[in-house]
């Protein structure tokens, strides 16, 4: 099984994304980075700027699934509206290009990348930095981002082991 | 001065729109409707339908702006979040089109049209019949989406005037 997998951290003014390909079970490497937008402009052209950047790397990396953070409900109102509006261009870019869409908690995506739910973003980096040797990941919503796809990664393999001993 | 405005009521699982047309200080109906979008649907292929939909509205009747309900801070943060999704692809078929982007809050909008702010649904939708007599409108949310159109329109031709007096 070859998997290449759309890890995505979103936000209005930085959205980490990392690719990475699953062979059977080996991790690796694709690319990352983070797209940025500046806050002086409007908000329209902020989430035209973030869709069509995502749309180029979809489409030039071609991945198979994307794996975003879940949409958690924000003590804060004002944020939760910003990352809602973020994260709808995001799915709407993956929509687009028919990408299956899996969500998860940060939390989910901790425990399976480090161990613990709790770990902060240091523990997120260093562990990265052990998974994909090559990666070189410096900024913090990249790293977010392929610890998403490995997240996903993990749970597809193991649908797929699951899937094998039943058949 | 001619002005083609589309109103906005933003939704995820309804979105009224509404479209005028101010000719001087005259106006004139010109088209609305309303999307929806399947909750049975994932949010990726909703959120991808309704942007599509708009798109081809704007494509279409070849609006000059885009009067939509400003993002309120929601006392619910998950109707924050689902609103701001609908809203985020709105706002990004709106800058891909290159339309000018106005905001309003409700009581603007209620103030403008009926001369209160807290005016209700009926009220509104009363005053549609009025202004707009050809219009023929049922749905709650194509009136409010005409509403903000004519808000829009109403602060264009005060500003037009305020231009024209200094000049």
């Amino acid at each position: 099984m070859r998997l290449r997998i759309l890890g995505l951290d979103p936000g209005l003014a930085r959205m980490g994304w990392g690719i990475i390909e699953m062979t059977g079970t080996r991790l690796s490497h694709i690319a990352h980075g983070v797209l940025t937008t500046d806050a002086k402009s409007g908000l329209g052209p902020r989430l035209l700027v973030l869709h069509d950047l995502l749309s180029d790397v979809i489409q030039r990396l071609e991945p198979h699934s994307i794996a975003i953070e879940q949409a958690f409900v924000h003590k804060d109102p004002s944020a939760a509206l910003k990352l809602g509006q973020a994260r709808a261009v995001a799915l709407l870019a993956a929509a687009r290009a028919g990408l299956e869409i899996a969500e998860y908690t940060p939390n989910h995506v901790k425990k399976c990348v480090v161990g613990v739910g709790h770990a902060g973003k240091e523990q997120v980096q260093a562990m990265i930095r052990h998974l994909l040797p090559m990666a070189c990941v410096e900024s913090a919503d990249a790293a977010d981002a392929l610890a998403l796809a490995i997240a996903h990664a993990h749970l597809s393999a193991t649908r797929a082991r699951i899937e094998a001993a039943l058949a």
